[in-house]
């Protein structure tokens, strides 16, 4: 039985609101129950120097919490004068999987910086923001490609991710924050709209878990990212 | 004429919503106009070392922009490594701000920590800051007294801000971004509940100004903080 | 009654020594009683990169403190590898000071960059900084303009800074560090040499004024700058 | 075919020289083919401070790359003032990998460092320096135990990683540099003794892969993990 | 012939005026021609971590120039947010120096910190430091004798430092920038009281020297360093 | 009677392995008894801003030890994100040693960057560095010129370096870490195959020395440094 009551395969509410913000070209506040990430896409006319004049673009994340975004406050990385490991590797995995599905040379000489930052976490953070990320993004490229900038899509297909663990013995989909913490081990999956994987991360800092176990997760995250591929086209179509 | 059709001494719509985060003890999204500050008040029963012991509690603040919070995207302090001078001023402002209302001996010795988050500018986000982190630290300090932690309400009155500026010859209420980039002169102030002067500073890098300016932009910033003590109430009691 | 035995409109002893460093395009040691500021300006025929190939120039400031110039030993920010808050709120302060009274187009494509660096301190280091800062600014400016690097004139005016506070119950001029220290509102005051008013900091940590008490500071400013300017003129014709 | 001429299921030639420094409680220098990295396991009696007094140990782990171990020179990280966001991910990753089969209560109140410093580099960095971090701690735990400081054995089995592809369309086990820098997908995995999984992530920059296309890369890394368990204890047997 | 017009064993006009800034518990504005240092001794009545409970004291120093104490503005560290390797360079040395003729077990359970920061260069700005330091502590220490904090003298002799180099072929003492930006090799000579070398550095990066260019080097020093202690004495002693 | 139970001028036992890495231009892996260093020297065809254009190149170098090359582990100066004072003066003098053998015109526009990382230290890792640097340089300039892009050989003469100190009342050559904890005062110097002094520092925190003492050994240095030498030339011709 899980904390929440879902059932082993059911994903949290999954809400996304496109256009949150006015300023960013694309952007989103979306939320899986009490997990909300809100995420915005910037086009910029300029390249990092290493790919200037290669006749590619590039698309790059961020990703950050509000101090107060967790149970208790955490201290403010702008503060502290650094970006803790935890939040590099996830802006780099952010960024990997919208790659992932972007040709770079169809983008142009331009680059897209996608924002992700929590503003309430509730587990599955870095889940959440993959998925908004690519309705931001998505939002972007239909501005360029209405104002002209950019001929041919050069988004592929779909990309959107979601977490998956064996919560007391049972493998369950979308772990907020209670069963995250009591997961004997628990994945990351990053999935496109054209059936394939992107990446896994699968970890076991408890228990350890066999093949077995882990194509029963790879199963459950294939269900809910169906789900989340058929939210992000609502929210990027309105 | 203002570019928005306000009158000189009419704020911008003007909202806060409480309760906006589930974790902070007190919360709300305060909006003037289009800028939106998501404001949080964190309880931690600690101190900073140099107030240990001496029977006080301590009320501070931190303040930050998301990256593309504003019209076209700025770096994000935390990959930076530093925040930049301006958001210290203003966090050591917010700070100063809320401790002139507050007792700290009443306090008890724990430390309230407002984070203010600005998920979208158009001017004026110290000032709204300012206003909303009253908002949230009355909340949390409520929650304090309803729990039986803090015997009397240390919090003495009210404290809110707004700028005014002189905008093409006029004295103007509450700027939005045009106008503040436009502004011969500006300034912040902030009040309280009592009618009295916490802070005051005003600045002229184009156009320098006089005695009769001061007073005729501090008598529009207490007709603007007027409103906002309002909202404040019945944000705060809801 | 004052500790120093002033009267609450005095001075302390003003002294200003131009031409302290050898160096320096302009320099000075600026005195007011125990507080002592080593000031220097420094031309570079070269702007920051967002100002490149506009046709105009910049004037910048930066202060600082020696770590012993205070009572008791303050850590070296060198050596804690980062500006504080205040140091970096002080600097922007003397920068948009001094630009308020600089035409920068008639400044050229150059830089003059100010240091202001506290030998000695006894309260007022940053309006002391300012008074000193124009000063060596108008020497450098000299230089240029014997030189014929620079036709017109682009400083319009002098200016000054003070600061002023209400000591127990009683607004006075130019406070010393004991003064600071009990003064329950005190503010800075950014005045120019026609009069007006350029910054206004007001700020009230203990006891809030009303804007009566704002109107007796702002007089007792007017009547400091006055001395000021007048030995600014002297220091700088010499 | 393989640039080095390998079969897809082949190891480059391993070897792990135990001890090789003297001043470590645990040592080697372990190698597949010419990537080589020096480990060692240091033992510290001092917890730290969110670990102290709770009866329970710590393992962890820091990597880094010696500048040159590359084909053309990377920045020192000590230079450059920050570890990359990859360097922090990968000491992430051993350490993790490490505490996976360690029971940290039968450790006791001390700590085991392990230090992965890369002599040379060519593909496999990551998983070649989890496989020696196993030997060098496997040696700090022995002299522990010989010493009377640690009752039971606290590591449970061993663990051991390596890294699996898709080459040129064909699943390849241990991929070298060249290898490595042309693989449409590829992932490291991290495998115990018992035959269960610690890690599992595969990422697929190029091209993206299918549930098939995973569970060959699995079977690839057992395959390997059998033969690297094997020179474990050969080397921390002598 | 050297470009100041002096003899080969003339030292530059010295001038050390004791006590100049009024809160420091030591110190001195100490000349060598152009070049202008101001050192403060304080004394704090604690220690760093790793030497409290011994029964001995500390004696440490900190270095830095003022932006434009050189010909043209350097950098302020502060800013640049960390020290040179030159700055950490001469305040290691700086402090060395002074420990070689202090008894750390006379001194007590407090430290000295001796802070140089140099006014104005003109080359010889870390011997102008060490000279200047030994007076410095010298009247700290006077100051806790005199005030029955410590009983015995911890100082067991004078030490001063001078630099010296070979320029245009002949060995002088004393360099000044012009000939220290010119010199084949030159030395920085740390001697003390009673006619023994604490530190001597020397260094060619132009042209080689032998050991007979050291011996005569060494001597220079030694008669420069007999006038610097004749200065040491009459400054401490006023 | 040393430690070792060496004759007084007796170098500990010292081999130089070349070519220990593949990817460097040019490499050794240099031992003093323990002490061992690994030495890279990488060729890049590029300058630093302030050289380009010159005509003329540079070489410059990095030092680091690996946390545990130490008796007990130390940080890593990456985590901790700035290189101590110690590490800079150390790498500031490998670059200056071989600076001075080096005709930067004859080497062209190209730098040579050498790195020495301390593998395991047991005194005179800095000397060791230097000695072994002149190696991997060596082997770099003859690659460059078997290659044709060099014309003259820009390397002068051979560099070496060695400490020594007064143990126990006697001078004696190449201190062990036991010696160099001990000794009363020490030294490091940095001679050419011409028998010129590049380089000495001579040292005393615990007792002070004198003219006699330094001629000693300076001596002592010479003898060690013949064998150094000779070394060299075995390695690098191989």
């Amino acid at each position: 039985m899980r904390p929440s009551g879902r059932a082993p395969d059911q994903l949290r509410e999954l809400t996304i609101e496109p256009g949150f913000t006015k300023h960013a070209e694309g952007s989103c506040l979306i939320s899986f129950g009490d997990t909300r990430v809100l995420v915005t896409a910037s086009v910029e006319e300029r390249l990092p120097p290493w790919l200037r004049g290669k006749g590619s673009g590039w698309v790059t994340a961020e990703y950050g919490m509000l101090p107060r975004s967790t149970h208790t406050r955490g201290n403010r990385e702008a503060a502290r004068g650094k970006q803790s490991g935890r939040t590099q590797e996830i802006q780099r995995l952010i960024g990997r999987s919208l790659r992932a599905v972007v040709d770079l040379q169809k983008l142009g000489e331009r680059q897209i910086t996608v924002d992700c930052d929590v503003i309430q976490a509730d587990g599955g953070t870095r889940t959440a923001s993959i998925s908004g990320a690519w309705v931001a993004m998505r939002m972007a490229v239909d501005k360029l490609m209405q104002a002209g900038a950019i001929g041919e899509d050069p988004i592929e297909t779909q990309v959107a991710a979601v977490s998956c663990g064996i919560y007391d013995g049972t493998p369950v989909l979308d772990l907020d924050y209670v069963e995250d913490s009591n997961a004997g081990s628990d994945g990351n999956f990053v999935l496109t709209g054209d059936g394939k994987i992107v990446e896994a991360q699968i970890s076991a800092e408890g228990e350890r878990f066999d093949d077995e176990g882990l194509l029963r997760l790879m199963r459950l995250a294939k269900m809910g990212c169906t789900e989340i591929f058929e939210a992000q086209r609502k929210a990027s179509a309105s």
